[in-house]
């Protein structure tokens, strides 16, 4: 039939659409695996440039021809400018193929290959034998991953940052509007908005220096070690050149300098650094559920902070008003700690010289990056950025609280002052009058203990 | 050195403490795993049973002397009666040991055959010929695994009865008390208490029909199938009538009609299982989480519950109440939601005729389960009995609401009906104000539409 | 500018492209949540039927015109027949949006009153007041939830019915045919390769229970509970007709006969539902390694099974075979672990009258079964049919293994046994040469007992 | 009754066993809470510590009495003398209580206030009021939770780096021993043993870097904070004194100079250095199911280790061996990653001004932290000292490999080397044979190209 053309591998003869730019090995992988996810696009892009740097390299080691490594190059440059769409349409494989990302290595080999006879036609090009020289799946994918990881939590950081610097227009803004504290939900001693806010900073800030601290593990890389780390079949020094490359091309401090036999075998860098991930999910977790509540309402919650309204809340409630970016980034959230499983299993499976969990790592990992990249970015821009205070209310709370008992504890001790808090509860009365009552203390010196603000001590800062 | 004794087993002597009861096999695994803890003595219980079942079973058929059995049986009773503290002295093996099992079944082997030898010690009783004949580890104790485990969930059973019980008492007393409703943590349409407490109530009743339904696959022995499933070396109908015996002791339907392979390599029944115990967990999570944010306060929460005052709350702030049932069990559950993981993950690790990650599979699912039964008693008996309704605050919430313009909605439209509550939002009004002033309808009309009671459909139940 | 038009909702103007079917909110939506996967488009799918369903309810319940009606029906109709790829064109929402999904079910909305007003655009057909006349996001998203998983699940089951098909066919197969058994990965006591097949059989009619015992629970729709539950503002027996209707569009037995409180704010039956996928997860894990270590080889490994040569395996080893299919499965199966951890935690963060993690919850299910269903087909038609057996190999294990040395057991006991085994070891002879040199029995006994075909107890099944 | 004490605190009298050193809320808790592990001693010894600097900072700042400064030191000494027994007798809580472990702050109060009355019964120490003093359990529960943490993680890198060692002495002894390399299970181009293990050993310095790294977060100390973190009734300076002194007792660098807010409320360093330990939990179920596979047999597997006879492996099968130390250190990592998910959903939960999963949280951490400080010594000392390597079947196992071919692909080409190999598992030849038989090369090329020890390139380490 006309629509195919046939090409063989060393399995035999293949029918492939005539109009693709893949070969025999792509094809079988399309037809033998469909389901899930695409094979990210980060991922092919990477392995593009580890072809064009592999190429460069085996042309300086004359480990191959100087055209042909030309003529590689050639090709993989025009690849990279390609748009998303297009590049999809030659890289049609799954995640869920094999485990080593083979299938995806030869997929680039084969549309490199086919590129490059576009170009030149009379200079012949394989994809195992050229585009692949000095290479092996096995070093080169986990190479792609740690890639496009580093690029991925490079990006995870500026949105943090971005999200912190919002937070922190807050904290200063509302230093010393003093509002009630909650442990275990109920009323406790006061302590300002701004304080508050910089606890949220803080936790952000922690999580932002683990994984700038951890981030560098992902820059080193698989390259040379080939078929099972020993770097059998790969020019000298091959391994050094590419990462060199990869460093200019990425901005980043790549190096080939690492036991190869881990780098096929394990991936503790990207299982440990996706352990930063899911401290960051559980973190915005807390934040966002925290900023939720405080501007649950309008008139039946805590109502102490007013939230954008960028949506209309409901299909059938009209005039409602949700928490929408939190929504979104606590679901992410909750993606990510199933995420951080995925990958400790993936991690914990590998067997000999290999980990055949590759691709579902990476996916996952990326997928995790991409998700709270994305949510930090609108909970920053449209939810805290639009964030307003209820001050009014935080008084009003303050005000009524019994909790600022605490403040008499060290005059007429813990015992005595829960006394005068639960009577104040009974009797539904203010602390004060209920203070008073006691006989234990004066109104004048309730007035000098009880006060809000230097409960919080704010002047320490 | 007369503190100890020399014994022999397959692999040579081993020097063994005077008076304890276990034999080589079981001092070997005491040196050699020390970590984490101990067997759960209701494995070291149903153990027992099974050696005593199979000493029957065997003299029936007359697979061992009838002397012997007898002996082995009065071993066990002996053993049997013995309480934790003292039982616990003679299984001092941990969970993390060969993952079969292997020592603790030969600990049980070694500790009856020993106590036999103190009954009468004319009549030698081997661990392994003896206790143990016409069984495996492999097949005795996965065999003691599901037996427990259809134990614990029996028991959860009941507790998860005994908090719906308590749930539905408050179901019907507060069937009629109107509350706001929340969506999205945000002001919505009304309900009845009750009708909130049913929700809860529902939550429980499929999850407990989840644990009814699947809890029968536990009822499925592995005993028979002996060192690879293939039942080698038992005799016949040898299992059927252990699992007839088990079934007398526990009060359950036991059946050794079960693929044995399966029954060895796999253990798919605790697993899923064990997914229904963590729906559960995930679902108890809600209703603390519930119960807690409408009892916060006193004075700055949503304050629609007055939780009872069980402990002081605070070692530094006097006359503080916190719902600290409410916190035990939502850690129960983050506790079972991680145990579900480090099950799912054991079964997944067989390999050809065995799963080598049974100690830790039962430690487990035994935690969860007596965790949750645990949590929920005090849950229910120690929060939910003592709860009452703060009616005056949730009628004050209901009054001062905007969403009741939902009913507005059938007669004036989605879009008019939203102008109306933001209008109020923005004057600070009710929304009966707004209403009239929007000039859509008349005060009549609103008075009849907009009734708390009729939004909430009660009559229909 | 001309390429876009102006739309209005309660919160004011929007600028949406001007060929887009969408209204307002979609736009709002699209704007402001652009992170992660798209909603699946099974979703919009269920939600058009429940649309048009909905439609024919309200009709003959007289609450919305019945000319409108007509023309929600048509405009729906015209909706699904479109392919997937058109489809989406107007669906362009993401997951991570407000944990309602009401901007999706708004989206479903604005798309079928657009679709009405190109039909016949005399009669004007709201959104809100039309198209969702009756329903909310609230009841109706978590409809569509439950419909689509079933279907998927449906899917899931058929998938696993055909592996375990081709499972049965090498079962009886092999029947006969002896080889080595395994446990704690070492030499154990023999069985045929027909048995161990019935072992994963097994797991998987046990996993297949589960999920058709299971499954009944994600028939209950939450359609007619509206904003909180209630059923505020829908038409008395609307949702009976609509769970009559779906039942018939997906011929499945549907039923909104079911706690509505229950139905907005818990998700028990996905959650225990998916409790069962990765139940099923962990049983293919086990299944698949067991295939690639029985057929790992070719010259050192265990290399019982041979494993069809699919793909050229190696980009740089030349004549290499791997197992894909069983890495795709595994893979599959770690991430549906992860998922479920994503799922349980969604599950668990319900507050009050909602839970709102439904659109990464259903995502994260329909993923599962997804992943399995395909991963399974591909492993059934790929890995398991093309199977065989090298039964030259199983017969030579056997006959040097020394664990047949079990059969010896009830004859001489365990301890000589034992000796007689390790003997061999360490002499490298065969065990019947350590045997015979033992003196505890003769060469005729030794041919008696050890018969590894009559160790099996095939002739008892 | 006579067996009973009376004793107040501020919600009443409570019956308290006469004997026991605790007081009133204490027994509460005792009464209230009773399910699951009990609370750990490290937990209760910092806390004993904390008491003490606490007292002495407080008697610096003047803020108590001399006397009671020095009673409460002299009663906390008193206490840590104690062995885990008899200490275990006086903190009887368990670890399912209040979320903030305020019932364990207070059972350290009082025990403590009481043994100071037995020392010297003139001087009233009241538990709140004195050995409290400047304290809230909100700020030191999560003090003793980071202190014990970091000592559980030092002991952790302990074990690592003996384990460390022990591989680095193999890698050592048997670096120049070729063995087949396996990649995806199957025969891949050969390696050295050495070298295989230097990939081990390469993943655990790795992780052993990832926790030396993070570890420094839980030098952070929340003291000082008190109720909700502004420090409320703590002396100036009061947390670096305590702090200081926590260095001196722990011989650790701990610092008061932390956001205080954060560490009430947030849990990231205990989160994140889990992810640390979870990474080197996936990563030794990897070396650990390397070595139970390459030691597989003794006649039907890989057979290329021999793992040492520590106790016999089977209760039935006569003269098997086990790698239990293996199975004893998977089944701790498959604790180790369900604990994960525990602390990342406890860390998740923070509201407000506090976490209360702080108890689950921290016995989640330290259980994981010690089954693999433990299991690593074990898996270090009974296993891997005791391993040696089977030369003659590594020998084997490469002599007939045909992975081999992959050294001639760089002078025949990949396509043609495949050919080879293929032709060679067909005819069941070895790789020579049919290489030669192909005609493509001589066989004085073939014996100079595939020369297994060159292929692995150890000389350029």
């Amino acid at each position: 039939m006309s629509d195919y053309r046939i090409e063989e591998d060393t399995l035999g003869a293949v029918k492939i659409p005539v109009d693709a730019l893949w070969g025999a090995q792509t094809e079988r992988s399309r037809n033998n695996f469909s389901t899930g996810a695409k094979m990210p696009l980060e991922i092919i892009k990477a392995l593009l440039q580890i072809k064009k740097a592999a190429a460069i390299a085996n042309k300086d080691a004359k480990a191959i021809d100087a055209k042909k490594a030309d003529l590689i190059v050639a090709a993989v440059e025009k690849l990279l400018v390609l748009d998303d769409t297009k590049l999809r349409k030659d890289f049609p494989l799954v995640v869920y193929q094999t485990g080593s990302g083979t299938q995806t290595n030869m997929n680039v080999n084969e549309v490199v290959a086919h590129v490059a006879q576009t170009i030149d036609s009379k200079i012949e090009i394989l994809p195992n034998d050229d585009v692949n020289h000095g290479q092996s799946s096995n070093d080169i994918f986990p190479t792609a991953m740690n890639i496009t990881a580093a690029m991925a939590v490079d990006k995870l950081e500026e949105s943090t940052k971005h999200l912190i610097d919002e937070l922190k227009r807050k904290q200063i803004k509302y230093w010393k509007v003093v509002k009630i504290g909650r442990t275990h939900l109920q009323d406790a001693t006061p302590l300002t908005f701004g304080q508050e806010v910089s606890g949220w900073v803080s936790m952000l800030e922690h999580d932002l220096s683990y994984l700038q601290e951890l981030n560098k593990t992902l820059a080193e890389l698989a390259m040379g070690g080939t078929a099972v780390g020993t770097g059998l079949n790969a020019a000298p020094h091959f391994a050094d050149k590419i990462a060199e490359q990869m460093s200019q091309v990425y901005d980043y401090e790549f190096t080939a300098d690492t036991n190869k036999f881990y780098g096929l075998a394990a991936h503790s860098g990207l299982n440990v650094v996706h352990g930063a991930i899911k401290t960051l999910a559980s973190d915005l977790m807390k934040i966002a559920n925290d900023v939720r509540f405080l501007g649950s309402g309008p008139r039946s919650g805590y109502g102490e902070l007013n939230i954008p309204a960028n949506e209309p809340g409901s299909s059938i409630m009209p005039g409602k008003v949700n928490p929408t970016q939190a929504e979104a980034i606590t679901m992410a959230a909750a993606r990510v700690m199933g995420n951080d499983v995925t990958i400790s299993i993936a991690a914990s499976q590998g067997n000999f010289e290999m980990n055949v969990y590759k691709p579902v790592l990476i996916n996952a990992f990326l997928e995790s990056a991409e998700l709270l990249t994305g949510t930090m970015y609108g909970f920053a821009d449209k939810m805290i950025a639009g964030l307003t205070v209820n001050e009014d209310r935080m008084k009003e709370l303050v005000d009524r609280s019994l909790m600022t008992v605490t403040a008499l504890s060290p005059h007429i001790g813990y015992h005595e002052s829960a006394e005068i808090a639960q009577q104040a509860l009974r009797a539904g009365t203010t602390l004060k009058v209920a203070a008073i009552k006691s006989g234990l203390l004066t109104e004048q010196q309730f007035d000098k203990w009880v006060v809000p603000i230097d409960m919080t001590n704010i002047e320490e800062k």
